[in-house]
Parts: C-alpha cells; sequence; structure tokens
C-alpha cells in the first residue's frame, strides 16, 4: 500500500498545535469558571454511544453520524452533540423526583462531512442543559448566563437573535393550511431564503389575509416592538401564547440588564428538531456562522422515560476562538542550555526556578542538532558549562 | 425495534459524573501546571485518524482498534495512543531540522474491549514526548518530570521500575540461540510468569552456561547493584551497553534526588513494541493494574520520514485517580429560591456574590417539582418570597 495518506488526516479532522491549545484552555477554562458561578455542574460522558440509544434522539442527519458497529454487532455512533448524551445520564442517574438539574459541558462532538470544504468534523462544544424546570425563569437563566460565557470568553461584539418555534409553527400551519406547506415554509426560512419564500407563498393562492400575514412575517425582526407588532398581526390563539412568553422573557431580560445585545426574530427556525419553545442564535462579528444556540426542548427526555422539560445552549469554541480575534503571545520559557560539567548545576538551578512557578527547559548540549536554530525558540537562555554559568542572564 | 440498549452504552463506555469530573479536573491540572514548569507544550490531534498513517504504526494489536469506513471508503481508526498522532504532527509541522522537541498531551484514547470485564474502552491518558534527542539526559529529564507530574497529583506511594529492553533482547537471543525462543521467553516474562519461563529454558537443553545465565535473568530485580550482578553474569558485548546506559541513568537521576522511588528489573518488557531502550513502568499501591509505562523509542519516527530518537511516558488519569483513593467533598454553591416578587432582589444578590467569585444558583420556586428533595442538594439556602429574604442566611 503505497503511503499515499502518510502525514495526512481525515476529512474535517484539524490538530490543535501548541497555541491554538493554550489559547482554547485559556477561553475554555475562563467560560467554565462563570458557569460554575451559576451552579451549573460539569460532567462528560463517552464519545461511542449506541445508535438506537442517542444516535438516533439526536437531532443531527443521520447521514452526518459516525457509525461502526462494534464486536458483537451493535451499531455505535461518535456522539453528533452533547444534549442526548446528558439526556441519557440524568435520566438514569441524575435527575431526582423531577427537580431541576444545572449541567455543563466541554466535549468534542462529530459529525461526518462530505469533503474537504473547511467544515469541521470534529469539534469542541461548550454548553449548558438546564433540566426539569418548566418556568421562564429557567429561559432567562440560560441566558443570563449565555451572556456571562460570551463575554467571560472575552467576546465584546455578539449578537443573540430570540424567537419561539411554537409562534412559527403554528402561524405557518394556521394560514398556510396545511402541515406539508408549513414544512416548506419552514424550510425557506431556516434558509433565510426569503424571496423563495415569498414566490412559494405568492404560489399558494391563499386568501388575501393569509398571504398578507405570511408576507410580514419576515418582517418581525428587531427589539421587543416587534412582539406587539405580531400580536396585532395574528388572530388571537396564532401563536399569541408564544408571544406572550417573549414578552415576558424580554421583561426578566431587562431587568437581569442584559438586553443590550439582543433582538427578537419571529422566524428563527433551527437545524435541531427538538426545540419546542423559545429558541436563539448567537452570532460574532467576523465568523460567517453562528457561535452557537439554544432554546427549551420539553420532549427530548420522553425517549429516556422521563417527562423532563428542559432548557440549554451549545457554543463552538473554535468559532467563539475566531470571533475573539487576537491571541496574546506566549513568553518562552528560560533555557539552561549545559554540557556534562554543568548538569548538576544545570539541574540546581532549574529545580530552584520551578519552585518559583518558572518554566525552564533544561537542554544537554549533546542533544542539539543545530545549535543556532534551537536558541531561536528562546528568548533567555543561559549556556552552563564547566560548571560555570556563561552569557545570558537568568 | 424494542429498547433494549436504552439507557445503556457500549462495552467499556463509562459516564464521567460531576464528582468525578472535578477530580479528574483537577488533578490533571496540577499534573498539567509541573509539566509546562519543564518547557512542554500541550497539543491535541484528532480522535479519528487513517488507518495506514496511525493505526498501523501504533503499538496496539489491531483487534483493539475501533476501526470504521469513511464515505471516501478510507479505512479509520480510533487513535489507540497519543504517540503515534504527535509523531504525525511533530514530523509534518513542528520537528526543525531534527532540533529537541518537547510535546505533552493530556487525551483520549480508544482500546476496543471484547467484553464488559471492567476494562475500559476509552479512558484519558497524560503524557509527554521528548522528540529529537537522543542523549540520556533525556530519558533523565523525562523520568525526573514523571516522578515531579506523579507527585503534583498527589500521589504519594508510587514506585518506577526501569530496565533496558536491548538487554533483554541480546540476552534471550545470545544464550537462547534463535530468534524464536527469545520470542517465547520475551512472552513469559511479558507475563511474569517465570515457571513458564523457567520450564521452557529447561526444554532447551542449552549448554549449561546459557541455562543458568537464562534462569538467573528473573533475579535481575532491586537497586542498583543489580546491574553489576548482570554485569558480570553476561559476556561483554551481551547487553553490556544497555547496563552502562542503565548505570549512567541511575547516576543521574539519583544527581537530581529522585532514587527513592526508583528499582530495576532487567526482566522489563512492553507491550508496546516500538521501545529500542530504557523503559519503564509505574505502579501504584492500591490499583491493579501501571499507572503507565514509558521509554526510549528511536525507530517510530521512521514511519513519517524522520530520523528522530524519542523517549517519553504516558500516564492512565483514571488509574492514578484511583491510586490517590479520597475525594475531598465540594462544597454546593448558596442557593437563593425565590418567586415572582423575589426575583428581582434575588438576581442582584446573585449578581454581587457572583462578582465576588461566590457560587449562587437562583431557582424559581414555581419550577421546583419537590422543594423537601430539591433543598437536600444545598447547605446554604435562602428564601427571597415578597421581596424580603426569609429563613437561611447569606
Amino acid at each position: 500500500m503505497p503511503n499515499l495518506f502518510m502525514f495526512e488526516k481525515p476529512i474535517g479532522m484539524r490538530d490543535t498545535l501548541p497555541e491554538l491549545f493554550r489559547l482554547k484552555e485559556s477561553v475554555r477554562s475562563r467560560m467554565a469558571k462563570e458557569t460554575k458561578l451559576y451552579g451549573y455542574r460539569f460532567l462528560d460522558t463517552p464519545s461511542l454511544e449506541f445508535y438506537e440509544t442517542v444516535g438516533q434522539v439526536s437531532a443531527i442527519k443521520d447521514q452526518q453520524l459516525f457509525k461502526l458497529l462494534d464486536k458483537e454487532g451493535h451499531s455505535l455512533v461518535l456522539r453528533p452533540d452533547m444534549t442526548a448524551p446528558i439526556a441519557r445520564v440524568a435520566s438514569s442517574h441524575l435527575l431526582k423526583e423531577g427537580n431541576p438539574l444545572r449541567m455543563a459541558y466541554s466535549a468534542n462532538v462529530f459529525r461526518s462531512q462530505e469533503k474537504e470544504g473547511g467544515r469541521l468534523a470534529e469539534f469542541e462544544q461548550f454548553g449548558v442543559e438546564m433540566i426539569g424546570d418548566k418556568t421562564l425563569s429557567a429561559d432567562a437563566e440560560v441566558m443570563t448566563l449565555l451572556t456571562g460565557v460570551l463575554q467571560a470568553a472575552g467576546l465584546s461584539h455578539y449578537h443573540i437573535t430570540i424567537g419561539h418555534i411554537a409562534f412559527v409553527h403554528e402561524v405557518l400551519r394556521h394560514y398556510g393550511g396545511t402541515e406539508e406547506r408549513a414544512g416548506v415554509m419552514r424550510r425557506y426560512l431556516f434558509e433565510k431564503n426569503y424571496v423563495g419564500y415569498r414566490e412559494y407563498v405568492q404560489e399558494l393562492n391563499l386568501p388575501a389575509n393569509s398571504q398578507q400575514i405570511l408576507n410580514k412575517l419576515p418582517d418581525l425582526k428587531g427589539n421587543e416592538d416587534v412582539l406587539d407588532l405580531a400580536l396585532e398581526l395574528t388572530e388571537q390563539n396564532v401563536g399569541s401564547t408564544a408571544l406572550r412568553e417573549l414578552k415576558e422573557l424580554a421583561h426578566m431580560l431587562k431587568k437581569a440588564g442584559i438586553n443590550s445585545h439582543l433582538s427578537f426574530d419571529l422566524t428563527l427556525v433551527s437545524h435541531m428538531d427538538y426545540y419546542t419553545g423559545i429558541l436563539f442564535e448567537v452570532l460574532g462579528d467576523h465568523v460567517g456562522f453562528p457561535l452557537g444556540n439554544g432554546g427549551r426542548y420539553n420532549e427530548l427526555y420522553r425517549n429516556f422515560g422521563q417527562d423532563a422539560p428542559a432548557t440549554g445552549f451549545g457554543l463552538r469554541l473554535d468559532r467563539i476562538i475566531e470571533a475573539i480575534g487576537a491571541v496574546d503571545a506566549e513568553e518562552p520559557p528560560l533555557c539552561l542550555i549545559y554540557n556534562e560539567a554543568g548538569q548538576l548545576a544545570a539541574m540546581e538551578k532549574a529545580a530552584a526556578l520551578r519552585a518559583e512557578g518558572k518554566a525552564v527547559v533544561t537542554q544537554n548540549i549533546a542533544g542539539i542538532a543545530h545549535l543556532d536554530t534551537f536558541t531561536r525558540n528562546f528568548t533567555n537562555i543561559s549556556y552552563m558549562l564547566d560548571a560555570k554559568e556563561l552569557g545570558g542572564e537568568s
């Protein structure tokens, strides 16, 4: 077999080299610190799950799953998200009498890619799940924490768009007339293809009033006022419960003082089909794709034999880092280059400095292939040859 | 499809619940801090690699690999170790003119298990690779760092056994007479089946001197004196270079003051077949399996087109945690339980406390299913109902 793939990685797979590793570690740690301040507890689940348990429940399309067979012929998947695995573990171990449970994760998830087009097949998701609490306070808490986490990450420019999946469903179903038409319109809205959406609405030959309302739907974006506009536009009982929930959420978020990065988009539809209520999307300044998303999902736990309402968010660490942009340079450690005669002195000096918390590389000069290029990695070098220290400084 | 696997996980897969997660995080972070003090830089590689690139190079048996096919029909593996992936990335990106390179990792690796017998199919390995330095100073550095990392983890009782694979190879080959016999004897030594080993040596009808030397081999364990014993026992040029290396290493480690946890075992053989020189195994007090192992591997990089000698170690985080034993209890956060009237006051109080770095759970009383069981999760609870604070304290 020729070494065709030598040095190569599978489609969508990336190495995390030291500089990026350090940045990810620092951003993740600040986000986790903020999350813990809200009493959320981190957990982890296996990379591999049964397809029947977690793969099918996940909102990720079947063709994006990495599948394999175990030795007994069971179908396994590499987890495509963390919401379904956490539902599995919360249902079997953690949920006690349906009481509220606050869980967090920072874990790699997997989505198979068709071709190498820059989309990652493995990436780290940072998220929280607030399980067992049906109140809007839980949604408000998750969104407050979301803004706290984004700020802790170091993002100053971001935007959160809020919608309600029940509003979209009810309006499209009621004014479109059939579930099938609602599905087509939802697809256009998901793709943000408003031209296609309006053309399709035109083709349907609906009553004038229905057509007018459906045509106005894509304009229902902006500040809190769009909620009142929508209430005026639609009939009572068509999306009005959803709108009242959004108004109450807006009120809570304003009281929490986090309304400056928020807006509403009543056409918001997610690729995650498990959402049942309020949902939202996080956008950054320099990044083409959403940084993350979240919302309420009150039905998912039924797959695990529990009737637990839940809400949460998931953020992509790679995109947050892309949105932050700047990287602070890493200061290289002090380097002590020694020969046999200087070895003991170098070891003792390094041990003393490390005890003070200072990073020190000790390097036998006999182990260096090219001294001139090796020393380029350091700004501070001491030579300890013949038990005496030469040049540099400590 | 019946819910046969509902709530179940694949063979050898485990959830990491919050208490264990916190412990792993704390131990890993202390180990990483120590590692960085030696100038080692952390990196990560993808979970999936090409079988042809990394799977075949790894020292893990083919039947322990999780294999799958990508959409183009290439064979992929879930990485079974980190040494081979790091060799891939170092060879393509990081090695500069063969100069020494210090890399570290803490990453999950995968080993398929035949049946559920307590052996993990996914576990976290913490390790370092010192690449490009052929000197014994590099081996001594890796072992010094190893003891530093174990101590930073909080392990006080551990033991490192040091051997040399070239010594074993040369003695078995020379006195056994053929490569095949040497292979059988190596297998017995690997299994620590010394009865089987001696019976096999007996069966071979070797010259009396060869038989005597082979029979004495399993006794070559203990402090530095066994190196001199071995030098006396064997002929010149049979394992003597290896023994001189071990003596020099012992001298360096004694100077570094880390000889108290060390001993020598000249029968030490690893399941990792890429070792070429000094190798070692780490044993804990309460754990049946080694906590980790390491050694010199000077040939592996040839698979990636480089002639780079290397040495390193890998530790199993799960076994280190098992060896540490005790877990310090986690202090639960303050819990503020509020109703609608108390919500604003609760939010303000929580924000103020979080700004001081204190963790606070805020919970709408309407979201609690059973107040008596919910409150059992906390030791410090304040009720903020009617905008006034009742009971508990802050």
